[in-house]
């Protein structure tokens, strides 16, 4: 692969700082590298290979003379710049929901349909970060038993709403801790110190947050079912980083629990962590900064028959977001 | 009610001085109390009606002369004491697992089986909390439209391990909060600060927990269903009391969303937190110390059809644990 102009738009957000470090470790081909934000962090200089790179503000135009963005922004910002961008001749890989819906583009987490990234027409769309690791944990199941119905309940950490979520967890806990009041809430809808919530997103009422939303529409289309029965419960949890899920999956042909730890043992992007004796599982304290997606407590489901329970856990950040869409880079 | 000679054994845990306090709240016909717990707790004076009444350590013949006792000890205390006392004509209400599985001992949650209590022998036992909060919160549904399968997944306070994984919980925060390193957990399985773990009670390998084994089996008993097929998957979030749920139940006849509310909020023993727009929901934040079980987010399931899903959250050691066990007694 020849090296790249790369730019990264929202750089000093949570997952914009972990794709530089990904890009970094990766040794992915940087020709050059320009960093982009919002215009109150202009100035900040963000590490990368050794040198501190100056943060400009995203403007129209910004991006030309670009061979591949990485867009780590919101919404908002994608739609703004990122067509742009792709008009000028510059591929994007973009991490909000923007162009998600969008069946112009290609929704990817490569282990699953990779092959999906050669019709791209300069827009590429890195799925939600549960929906990501969902449909990593799903393939290799799919591959041999076809899925047929999806039960999953989220145990998903603050990072997936930004640093600001992150700096809140860490004060209200610290608040509540010292016995004081956390005071209202401002990143996230509820005070998540010692708390859990229902309300990931925005909360429709009498029906699905927009999370729980998303996960169904983006992995029916990841796993091209678009009818695929799903349903979700999406929680926040107080945890840093790495999102959880408690999945219950119907198959359209058995698998026992012994033949899918060995199906998840063989699978690219994830990691088996429940071992013969089922003594272990992935958590968000050992999967913090890892790739990998990490399955266990595997069982066979008594309601869903045939199907499968178990556990699943992966780094928000990095397969959830920044890794992917690196992966997706590589891949291009 | 005329008033009992009443003990308590396990007074200074969590659920043994939560039961003084309701005791108290609740104007239980009292005539005198004793207060029980290990040797090492002898000595600990506890509040009651404004006195401070000692401690003392559980030993054959303690419990003699009582009319009532509330056993809030481990399953080894029970077995020990509890059949003992009874022979002696106290009666035991015993929150353990040690007679849950007996079927001469009553499996009670007053407002889904309470004419069970009525074929006591001396012996009734309190449910696990998070069977007795999943019990409520299904009652309603079961009266209606009969219950047909079950799946759930749990977010439970550390309360649930007692007053050591409470302590634990506090500790281990803070120090990572202060960049320390957590150090070996004693109280609970792993670190829970900032942590989530699919893995409460005894882990058995390759199967359900004991948590998982001890929901489905006790919902079976409570709901009178011994066939249900039930998937649990427990997991223990960083939360001080509370257990919440994610819920997925498949009914014998369709409930819509709409008239799920409506029998919710008229249900004994839960509280309806979704209001007509749907916005609300229960958090452990809000429940704590709350006597009723919380139910929100009520949806249409896609997966089992017909059947709903839901969000629910009570106080573990209230209505999960020390209130149940009062209401009992109350009924007898």
């Amino acid at each position: 692969m020849s090296a790249r102009r790369c730019g990264v738009v929202g750089a000093t957000g949570a997952v914009g700082r972990e794709l530089l470090r990904i890009l970094e470790a990766r040794d992915f081909p940087v020709a050059s590298l320009r960093l982009f934000a919002s215009a109150d962090s202009v100035g900040v200089r963000l590490p990368f290979r050794g040198q501190h790179l100056a943060v400009s503000a995203i403007a129209p135009g910004s991006l030309e003379g670009l061979d591949l963005a990485f867009f780590c922004a919101g919404a908002n910002v994608a739609r703004v710049h990122a067509p742009a961008a792709a008009r000028h001749g510059c591929v994007v890989i973009d991490n909000s929901s923007a162009f998600r819906g969008d069946h112009d583009v290609p929704l990817v987490v490569p282990e699953v349909n990779g092959d999906a990234i050669a019709s791209h027409r300069g827009l590429l769309a890195n799925p939600n970060c549960a929906a990501t690791l969902l449909a990593t944990a799903l393939h290799p199941l799919r591959a041999v038993a076809g899925i047929r119905s999806l039960i999953v309940a989220t145990y998903q950490a603050a990072s997936g709403a930004g640093r600001a979520a992150m700096d809140e967890l860490l004060r209200d806990t610290r608040r509540r801790l010292d016995g004081q009041d956390p005071g209202p809430p401002a990143a996230l809808p509820a005070t998540l110190g010692f708390n859990v919530f229902p309300h990931v997103g925005a909360l429709q009422p009498g029906g699905p947050s927009s999370e729980e939303s998303k996960i169904r529409a983006e992995l029916r289309r990841i796993l091209a079912q678009p009818d695929l029965p799903i349903d979700a419960t999406c929680v926040r949890v107080p945890v840093l980083r790495c999102h959880s899920a408690a999945v219950t999956v119907g198959l359209d042909r058995a698998v026992d629990p012994a033949a899918a730890r060995a199906l998840f043992a063989g699978a690219a992007g994830v990691t088996m962590d429940d071992g013969p004796d089922g003594a272990g599982y992935p958590t968000p304290a050992e999967y913090s900064g890892a790739d990998g997606c990490g399955v266990g407590r595997i069982r066979a489901s008594s309601v869903l028959n045939p199907g499968l329970t178990f556990w699943t856990c992966g780094d928000q950040l990095r397969k959830g977001a920044a890794l992917n869409a690196v992966q997706i880079a590589e891949a291009l």
